[in-house]
């Protein structure tokens, strides 16, 4: 029965959605235990209304602290000792938890998550990846914000890192990699782009070179490898317009009576599509090249998608991903086989 | 009557879609001229359909040659003296015409621009602008891919251009100009960034400070910066998504006989959608900064897109954006009134 560690007083609406999400989280997983770490006279009232059987799987670990959402990294692992996410990340490290999920602060969070937990052998920096929709399934996509740049060689190590994670994790036999780039020809993008090409294209992956950002959904590449910078932008830039687009949808389906008409019947269908798409399902990003399992969630999840986060550090935890990359990076840093 | 350059050779689909496209231009402009440069043999015969009034504002100029999509940028300038793309900007260069539009090589394009054209004084490097959808209008961001990188500086030169052309050109009293960041507080991001946000503020511009990725389409920025990388993968990748929920759209309203008859009912308020978020509406980037007007039309582009792209250059030829950027930016390179 894996035990998680929650912080659930960060992100942008804290506890009030938070606890509620880490029972939505229990109640879809009968073997799962939590530990809720906060302030316990925040935390309680938010437990009254849960049946004995989920209460009986969820521990409240008291933080006195929160780690504000504009605090410096170093700050943070400076004076934040007491807060929610130093503790949950804290309790992994102890062995208490098998893995702990914050909706905090990404600088933060990604600065102590270091400290503490210490990136596994062979890899510098941990990239945070996520699962975006994709033709036909999914990509994963990684760095999408823990680092500010990356080198050649930390590219080289996230191409790894996402194609151990795809493998072990989501069953994909031989991820096909590409490396995120303003061009396609060989000869495009600046020096680290180019220099990790090459490393990569030595790495015995299944590498298919690069590829630009329209190609990310195209079902054709399994592992998008990119700096923090740009993943982050990028990211955000499709949440941006995805919610441009609902919204041009919605005004132009309230427009008369007609298009409200016209609503009424597309719904089903148009319910249908939006479930595809539901940025919640695609909540919750994992740091991946920790000695424990991290998953940070969007600043602004509602409880659907916070829940969504905790299945899938629940997921990691069960799979080991900490245990398959330093398995798989061996003194090289080559892919080793499973 | 402005006189345009047009290569009609390169992109994707080449002069089979370039020449309409020229033609639909000149349709919707009727104090267009336009600059037909490519292979006679190859446009003559496209034209043959065309009324007399329109064939005649259309001069056929003669450009043996066309530059590869994968040519490497100085590798253009030094080989491709008698192709369609050098030959369009060189007729800007001479006076012969007022700007030109390419379809061709994006870093070809950027290269011989500079090359042939130069920047305007005080300007390092030319980045491209395009208009972007936005909540209640649009939002214009530059640098969509002519640089693989920007300094602060040129990041603080692009904040400058992009302000004066969403000023001068779009109408915009004192545009809001927002940098592109991974968090909006002013302690994240990479040294380059933080420099440029130190410039930016002090440039006398309507400075919003950092922006992310989401807010692009938020209808709360008008010029929204950023480096070529960055910019060209936030562009493709929200293009990719854009087709993805097409797809899944057209997916799900023919899956069976009751979504099919949905999608009748639904289809005059989805053409609606559609039309304010087509991609096609939007084509045409301008390269700023350089003594001439010169529009990058994406390599996809089909002769609907094509012609959208002139018509943004005729635009940016009637203003003069070379000398508004010109007059705009001091010896100081700090923003001067109109």
């Amino acid at each position: 029965m894996p035990t998680l560690a929650i912080d659930v007083m960060s992100g942008d609406l804290g506890a009030a959605e938070c606890v509620p999400g880490a029972l939505l989280a229990l109640e879809q997983a009968p073997d799962l235990r939590l530990e809720l770490v906060g302030k316990p006279e925040t935390i309680e009232p938010l437990l009254a209304g849960a049946s004995a059987s989920l209460r009986a799987r969820a521990t409240i670990v008291a933080a006195s602290d929160v780690v504000p959402m504009d605090e410096l990294p170093r700050a943070a692992i400076r004076r934040r000792k007491a807060s929610s996410m130093r503790i949950a990340i804290d309790r992994v490290k102890e062995g208490a938890a098998l893995g702990c999920v914050s909706a905090g602060n990404t600088g933060a969070l990604t600065a102590i998550a270091h400290f503490v937990l210490k990136t596994v052998p062979e890899v510098e920096r941990a990239p945070i990846m996520s699962a975006l929709p994709a033709a036909h399934g999914h990509a994963y996509m990684l760095d999408l914000g823990a680092n500010v740049s990356a080198t050649a060689e930390q590219l080289r190590q996230f191409a790894l890192m996402g194609s151990i994670v795809a493998r072990d994790v989501h069953g994909i036999a031989q991820p096909r990699v590409g490396l995120l780039n303003i061009g396609e020809e060989d000869i495009k993008g600046h020096e680290t782009v180019q220099a990790a090409n090459a490393l990569i294209a030595a790495s015995g992956l299944r590498y298919l070179g690069f590829i630009e950002g329209d190609d990310i959904f195209s079902g054709e590449v399994d592992v998008v490898v990119t700096d923090g910078f740009t993943g982050n932008v990028a990211l955000k830039s499709m949440e941006g317009l995805a919610r441009l687009i609902a919204g041009t949808m919605r005004a132009e389906f309230t427009r008369s009576l007609g298009s409200r008409a016209a609503a009424l019947v597309a719904r089903p269908v148009l319910k249908r599509v939006g479930a595809a798409l539901d940025p919640r399902r695609y909540n919750g990003a994992c740091m991946v090249g920790l000695r424990g399992v991290v998953v940070k969630s969007h600043g602004s999840a509602d409880r659907t998608a916070f829940a969504r986060a905790i299945a899938l550090a629940r997921n990691a935890a069960i799979h080991d991903i900490p245990g398959c990359v330093a398995r798989a990076l061996g003194p090289n840093g080559s892919l080793q086989g499973s």
